[in-house]
């Protein structure tokens, strides 16, 4: 019997979101709650029970035709086997088997995946990645994460931790990282690296946002120099990688046109130009539902 | 019938070496002649099938065993219509269809694809890339070139111009390369850089090997700061792509163990620690066998 529907979970720091998804990407029913409500495993995973039965009964959907949940999780992940390594914003998850209680509580199938990866997947499968072979997925927030799609496929890398974009060095010596280098991505263009450039004259990267539409300087300094950073790196990985297209999606990607403008110039200035004319940047189709898409579409793929 | 035979060219800048080698990895015959002999197409084709013959006669194998002929160009090659882009060290070659002439004249079906492509699925099958998944390759020499094994398979990318690691920019504003962008690695590690930063204390790469391995401290200082340069360089593709093993060959990989040693330690110092821990930095191999068998190699791919 073909089971046409996923249930996907965006496992967030902030706030948890999961919906109801048909395996054509319509996504039918969501809801959400703030993860700081049940952030430990046990309480976490019975709400989560809780909620699928909340979401089936809205779409008058039988759990008899739901294929199985995918979770995107915020940090490094064992999806092979479902267990958590760690989580970077949300303490009390290391070695938890995350893919095997929801299981259990739950009576369905269970994948767990690292979020931007579930993002590139559901990009990739229903979004602005649609129809290319080889996709980079990077999310800017808090965090700089990456994903991505090689041949057609999620690439995992040899310890299931490929794609980690924000954590590739820029400045060897420059400004320590979370996750304890030095002069990562993430550490310039990441919300605090944005607000250290920023000099304290902005709050929050979407006011910093916001004041570089208006017009601000040193704003639109602070935004270039960060698209400058971007472009250099996915300038080094279009010569390794030679992707289609780079997805550009998360919290601070709703900046103006002019940091992507600035971002495919610098991209072009510093790749080779075969690889560097064929190469697309846009910006993520899915919006926030991208998460809950994403881990909805991981039960689906094959590999 | 199985045709258990290919033949392997390695068209270099300075000498073309071919040879045929069994499926099983065992290289029968070689030989090779000065590129500049027969440098421009129509002579290098008609060089190529008098040495074919001349080691088919030599190995005692019937043509009609040779399941094709595979060639590792220096350069950018479209893999896929067997047409060269362009080689940066042998002029004449532009939009030239190799595969399709060497077919012509040999009578043998013929495969193109750029020369450290060719080395890492080389290494991949039969050199120390054996029993791993996914492999950089990166060769050290005039140029800096790559080559990228990604769950098993020759990954191309979009434009079939992946792998181009001597072309990721490490200072945007450096010395300029030979490619036109600037601060690429290879710009800095390749002969050139290495000699400049030598202050012409040494006049090539060797001659600098040799001095570091006296103990002279400048020759020391230039291949530290080289190591230091490639082990950034693997710390992001560690963190972008997850590799199982870096696989450093070329001409200037000879240097010894303490260059090996630095990369390593440069690696897991900018690199995240879990793909750090698991990925190895080791030496090609086949050596100088390594092009010649990995175009053969190539014939015997599926992708």
């Amino acid at each position: 019997m073909i089971k046409p529907y996923a249930i996907g979970i965006d496992f967030g720091g902030t706030n948890t979101k999961l919906g109801l998804m048909h395996r054509s990407g319509r996504l039918i029913v969501q809801t959400a709650f703030p993860t700081a409500d049940c952030s430990q495993p046990a309480a976490f995973v019975k709400r989560i029970s809780l909620e699928v039965i909340g979401l089936l009964k809205k779409a008058r959907v039988q759990k008899s035709r739901v294929a199985g949940i995918g979770i995107g999780v915020p940090g490094l992940v064992d999806s092979e086997r479902g267990i958590i390594h760690t989580l970077v914003n949300v303490p009390g998850w290391d070695g938890v088997h995350v893919a095997a209680l929801i299981r259990k509580q739950v009576k369905l199938p269970c994948r767990a995946e690292n979020d931007v990866n579930a993002m590139a997947v559901g990009e990739f499968r229903f979004g602005a990645a649609r129809g290319y072979r080889n996709v980079v997925c990077i999310t800017l927030g808090t965090g700089v994460g990456g994903g991505l799609i090689l041949n057609g496929q999620l690439y995992r890398g040899a310890t299931l931790t490929a794609g980690e974009i924000g954590h590739i060095v820029v400045q060897p010596e420059g400004f320590r990282c979370n996750c304890g280098n030095k002069g990562c991505l993430e550490a310039l263009i990441g919300s605090k690296g944005l607000m250290r450039a920023a000099h304290g004259l902005h709050t929050t990267p979407l006011l910093l946002a916001k004041a570089a539409k208006r017009g601000d300087r040193v704003a639109i300094r602070v935004w270039n120099q960060a698209a400058r950073y971007l472009g250099i790196v996915f300038a080094g990985i279009t010569n390794l990688v030679n992707p289609d297209v780079f997805v550009i999606g998360g919290g601070i990607s709703g900046v103006g046109g002019f940091f992507f403008d600035k971002v495919r110039e610098t991209l072009r200035r510093h790749a080779m130009s075969v690889p560097a004319r064929h190469v697309k940047v846009v910006r993520a189709g899915l919006g926030n539902k991208g998460g809950i898409m994403g881990a909805a579409s991981i039960v689906f793929e094959k590999n």
